[in-house]
């Protein structure tokens, strides 16, 4: 990929693959316009920007369609490049067709995540915001929207910037002190830099912290559903499933992208763990798997716990589920027991009361409303943090975690005499780290594997 | 569908399903502009017409997305409606939240085909070339897509529509006569309207007979693949269609809609008929087939006749092929005699040169280039007819067939001396069947001619 001035123009499909009514393919560059002006019918060379023109897409004197162009100047542009919007007919072919028209005349096919990567290079926004945009596209439910168009609009970034300019006010005093040797001069007032160094400790603890439910937000929440063989796991996924499909509003003429095993409830998405284990047979060799989907168990954010009839013996049950929830449940958990098959048990069940079960069916169908309501109690904690900034990618939590780690040694260094200099590459460290979220330090190489995850077209 | 006044606004995902950079909604109704104003940041209720804005798409105090809006007044749009497009975010979730904040706001969703309907009604354009849009969109294939835009550029309408004005204007002259009663005037010359019968006749008849080859065009070329069992029909079948997946320049970005069994071929699209069938086991069953094979293969526009090292015998391949020929093959069709397994043969079929066979190996893929430079033969002649106007659309050749039916009874009947009211009434049905096509449809239309024209005080 390019990372230098972009003197070519480049050109892509931006809106979805396969036949619609139209189709935009997009054109950025310094020569957007005179490119386009040679296949246009009208002269677009003294359009004001953000003017739309109805012309004819010339090939020669062969006319490839009927198209409606956006222009947009320098500046004035989602990359900040003079760009063109093409909005031609939405067949396969002529998309291709305008695509090769635009090649023949100059134009690059842009490669994936291209028009992003010039906006920020071009300082439309950092790389946080950059990296929020991919999410955003392929954001799924209302929850990891919200969490994507928050950080695209700056939420994260703000929040870093200022503690990181604060650092580096700092970082300049004390690299001044060494420039004064053996002076022993102190033109960073301690006090005040421990108190900044606390500051940002508890604002990225905070941050780092709440990776974990902005990835679960964005990837989905896991949810592990237990139980003996025949108890009816993959009976009750299913139901499930098909319960959201039940439920789901769709509005005609756009389809929802179905993932396998993730349900929308309320606007947050979850995701069912170890699935392929919960469809597989429930043969003997199941009960080899046990203590190894416990485990997985444990990762889950909601565990449904499934008994059915068999379990009415009482003791049994209470030191089973006891055990389970000593060794694998955390406080942080949502852990559910449920009752299926609720056609062959009685009342005998009673004493579950301290487990508040849910009794269902799941082949029936039944109770599952109940269900998901105590399922969804989990996302309470999301409606409740929605205007919080949280970290939902894991480069950034990782630049995170090493930015923490940086500053756990400045104040040990700071309380332990350490010199001067050591601490001042520890505070560029942290400088760094958190520059590295934004793009505000040199990261080229982190470039390259942030854009490509991009589709073509943005 | 309603085809009254359109007093509601409309909404509709208007690029393809699915994500993509970006998504476009559209809106045309006279609410647009109030309806977008209500959840857009910025005021466009003075905004000028096509004009792009950048802003906020607001549910209230939430952000749905940052979007571009572009903004198209009444009779400046493609519907002629106000119109306001909606360049949000292409996540199919927020596809979704910004047409289920429209229909909040007081939009309806478009049904299929009612933005081009409301062009329609509003005389953007005429019904062939509505008609015409569709096949566009539609289109795969280079010749599909010229014959779609010839057509929605108002080809055939124009055409249509000069001869449908000049036999109004006759009719409104017969009509008159019809008037004076029994007193025998005759307004209308009857040599001038027998020229123009003929004439019309002539054209009406070479655009019926142009829909053999549009509809081929349109539809893709039919290819029979014939022979007998295991002679290698599906090998080569599935060669061709492998040649074609390969040779096909694909703009990456894009994806190509591969229509099973078709290959498209100097922007020519091909369709193998009755593959179904091609791809049975060659078990004694097929044999019983055979008849029925061939007569399907009779209704192809390119038939393949395919022999192998079995067909050494002279004669009986020689009687075999002319029966076949006699019995199924027109002038108009290509027949290419096809020798399959090369690399079991040798020079034993000097013999049937007569038929310009082609060597192959469906097999070893040899010579497969030649056998489709002798399938695209039939091509040429849509690449010499590029210009020309032809009917792809089976109710325009339904109604070109009736008027030309009409056309003949106003021959006979003005031969015959028939009564003045019956041939005006086969001449009123002709001007209703060439006005279906375009829509123009309307008796008021040739009254309307009358009092222009003979307003003399009467």
């Amino acid at each position: 990929m390019n990372f230098g001035i972009n003197a070519d123009t480049i050109c892509a499909l931006s809106t979805a693959t396969g036949m619609g009514a139209i189709a935009v393919v997009r054109v950025s560059g310094p020569q957007s316009i005179t490119i386009v002006n040679q296949i246009f019918s009208k002269d677009i060379a003294k359009a004001e920007s953000h003017t739309a023109h109805f012309g004819l897409l010339k090939d020669e004197s062969q006319i490839i369609d009927e198209v409606l162009i956006n222009v947009f100047h320098l500046n004035q542009s989602f990359t900040g490049e003079e760009t063109v919007e093409i909005a031609c007919h939405g067949s396969v072919f002529i998309q291709q067709a305008v695509l090769q028209l635009l090649l023949k005349h100059g134009c690059r096919l842009a490669e994936a995540g291209e028009f992003t990567m010039r906006a920020y290079m071009n300082g439309r926004f950092d790389l946080a915001q950059a990296e929020a945009i991919a999410d955003l596209i392929a954001s799924r439910s209302a929850a990891a929207h919200r969490m994507a168009l928050t950080q695209m609009r700056g939420g994260v970034s703000k929040q870093l910037a200022e503690l990181r300019q604060q650092l580096i006010d700092f970082a300049a005093l004390i690299e001044l002190e060494l420039d004064f040797g053996e002076e022993d001069v102190e033109f960073a007032d301690r006090t005040r830099l421990k108190l900044l160094i606390a500051e940002i400790m508890q604002v990225i603890d905070k941050l780092r912290k709440s990776f974990h439910l902005g990835n679960a937000i964005k990837n989905g929440i896991p949810v592990a559903i237990v139980g003996a063989p025949n108890v009816g796991k993959s009976t009750l996924l299913n139901a499930l499933l098909n319960e959201d499909k039940a439920i789901v509003s769709e509005v005609p003429g756009t389809t929802r992208d179905f993932i396998e095993d993730e349900i929308i409830i309320k606007g947050v998405s979850y995701r069912f763990v170890d699935t392929a284990g919960l469809r597989e047979t429930t043969d003997i060799v199941e009960n080899l798997g046990i203590e190894r989907s416990f485990k997985k168990a444990g990762e889950a954010s909601v565990v449904l716990y499934l008994l059915d009839e068999r379990n009415h013996k009482v003791k049994e049950t209470i030191e089973e589920l006891n055990a389970f929830k000593n060794n694998y449940i955390q406080s942080n958990q949502v852990f559910i027991v449920v009752v299926n098959k609720l056609e062959l048990i009685d009342n005998e069940f009673d004493f579950l009361s301290d487990f508040q079960p849910i009794f269902i069916s799941a082949k029936a169908q039944i109770n599952l409303d109940q269900l998901i309501d105590s399922i969804t109690v989990v996302s309470e904690q999301f409606t409740e943090q929605q205007n919080e900034v949280l970290i939902s990618n894991a480069r950034h939590f990782d630049a995170l975690n090493r930015a923490y780690d940086n500053l756990v040694r400045v104040t040990e260094g700071m309380n332990t005499q350490l010199p001067t200099d050591l601490i001042a590459m520890d505070i560029r460290q942290v400088i760094n780290h958190i520059g590295s979220i934004t793009g505000a330090v040199d990261v080229e190489e982190v470039l390259g594997s942030i854009f490509s995850k991009f589709c073509i077209g943005k």
